[in-house]
């Protein structure tokens, strides 16, 4: 096969950090992205080309590319982190033998994105995928599963039988609320719509707490009385975040995974530190990566798999925009906030 | 030698916990005690009878009896958790070995206090204080020098070369410095007043920080890039620190033990957990005492004592004052806040 020497991309306007903290919200592309061509990448030493099949969009995307994530932008690099693809190229032992297969994808290297028709990623990266996996599947399979299930991993290890989880209706907390149900722990589920208990309840969250209703703060501490919930997994790091934090019982943790509410939270009860052992810590798939051992990351991966594989957990897709249609369809697209949004090219 | 039947105290005047965080601050001590006549307390299986020699003062002592610590306050019970004295009664076979021995102690039982002529106290809270010693400092030789003593653990441990210390001036912070100097350990001192800065080098302490300095901000920063501090001992729990946290560099651990600042600080970057898998958490002696082995208290103990013994450590008393005087003179004692305040009966 003939490998074109351009391609089509969302190339970055912007360049490193910025100052902002507007959160993951997207009125308009345009400050951020430009469709355009770029140089087909090419794989270096131990590295894989990829033809995309289908990349996902994830929160860290949209504050990737306004530079407010832990990551600097470099611009005129293609954008998106995952994605699901074919292996066209590869250098290295490891990266050949991945030649022709159909891999999930993490992280885009030599200036290359998942948001293009190619992108350039380490073969370590790389997860080959069961062909019983559905692409949409797939093409979400690292990122939000990959941190549910090791998350859900912490609760499991703290030995606490509940805990909370805030911004419950993402799909990180579609995919714990199975996770819960199916392994017999209590998941308490913070979300801002009371039209999206009820499917949450179905997916498997045992309480609903609705951040709107004027009982919110004594349902929530009557649960933590009730519950014990020693794990707050949170996505918002803001007051709610901080009172639920505050209700819950000794030895609490709440771990900070994600930042969506702009405001910052006050820490009104520095006691709940010194005497109740409380702690306040974050959660980062990227460093899971680098700490697990390869065996840990593989049986993950495999059991990941084949949760999607077996019905367990399903990507529920709202959306699939085109490459070429991102900059016009994308903002609309996001607006429910409800689902996952595609990019195929 | 009889026994009397009633002995002076200075008795509690609230009971339960108060909703006020007024701090470690007293104007007069009339809201909170009265100094009057008690039965002299009863030991219990496995408990003993002290004979109160000197007891001192913690500010965790003036936060309780307002009702704002983190232990309730039981009313009509004797003030005071730590002191030195001479065991005059005990029953059970480690009670009886302690009787006539100089000990010091932490925690009056069945009502009773330090602020007192007899306390109660568990028998297993009682240490043998060697004869070398005085009186000033065993009395208060369990509530900050082994707080010293296993905070500076917690640095050790963490492998951090230097840490960030606040409201430093306290003994303590006094504490601390000798620690780290003897243990080739840099201690970024912060302190409120310049004048007391000298004296904090002397003792030990590598750097130290003003807060009224104008270029506070800027040399905090400058000191957490060079020295890379990875631990914040903090007893302030307010925005100073939460900034000084959020300019330490990744994998800081800010370590609440007290909180001497009312006003409850704001984090502002959630992002300094999830990337860059910062820590907030707590410190309680309490706890060490629970969870650490007989061994390591013995030994951490011997180490305390032989610290004092040969004058690496000096507790400094800036005031002692009489049981009956207390109502009338304490606060004033405790004004200039620069060293230790002692009650004797």
């Amino acid at each position: 096969m003939t490998l074109p020497a351009s391609m089509n991309a969302l190339i970055l306007k912007g360049h490193g950090f910025a100052p902002t903290r507007t959160g993951a919200a997207i009125e308009t592309l345009n400050p951020y992205l430009e469709y355009g061509s770029l140089p087909v990448p090419k794989p270096g030493p131990g590295q894989v080309l990829i033809r995309v099949r289908m990349a996902s969009i994830n929160p860290s995307d949209l504050y990737f590319i306004k530079g407010e994530y832990g990551q600097p932008r470099i611009k005129g690099a293609a954008a998106g982190f995952e994605g699901v693809g074919d292996v066209v190229d590869g250098k290295g032992l490891y990266a050949r033998y991945l030649k022709g297969k159909r891999v999930a994808f993490v992280g885009g290297v030599n200036g290359s994105g998942a948001w293009a028709e190619y992108i350039v990623v380490e073969a370590a990266m790389c997860v080959v995928v069961k062909p019983a996996m559905r692409d949409e599947d797939a093409a979400g399979h690292v990122v939000n599963p990959v941190t549910a299930w090791t998350m859900f991993d912490i609760v499991k290890a703290s030995g606490s039988r509940s805990f909370v989880f805030t911004a419950a209706f993402s799909q990180l907390g579609k995919l714990m609320a199975g996770l819960a149900r199916d392994n017999g722990s209590v998941m308490i589920a913070v979300i801002r719509k009371e039209s999206q208990a009820n499917h949450l309840r179905e997916l498997g969250a045992k309480h609903v707490l609705v951040e709107s209703d004027p009982e919110f703060a004594a349902k929530a501490a009557a649960l933590c009385k009730s519950e014990k919930p020693k794990i707050l997994l949170d996505a918002v790091a803001g007051q709610v975040a901080a009172d639920l934090f505050a209700a819950m019982p000794a030895r609490a943790r709440w771990i900070i995974y994600g930042k969506l509410d702009t405001e910052a939270p006050v820490l009104k009860e520095a006691g709940q530190f010194i005497f109740m052992g409380k702690r306040i810590e974050g959660y980062w798939l990227m460093n899971w990566f680098r700490q697990a051992s390869i065996l840990t990351k593989l049986k993950t991966l495999r059991a990941v798999q084949n949760r999607f594989i077996s019905g367990a957990w399903t990507t529920e897709v709202v959306a699939t925009v085109r490459l070429a249609d991102v900059m016009r369809d994308l903002p609309d697209a996001l607006k429910p906030g409800d689902g996952k949004v595609m990019i195929v090219p």
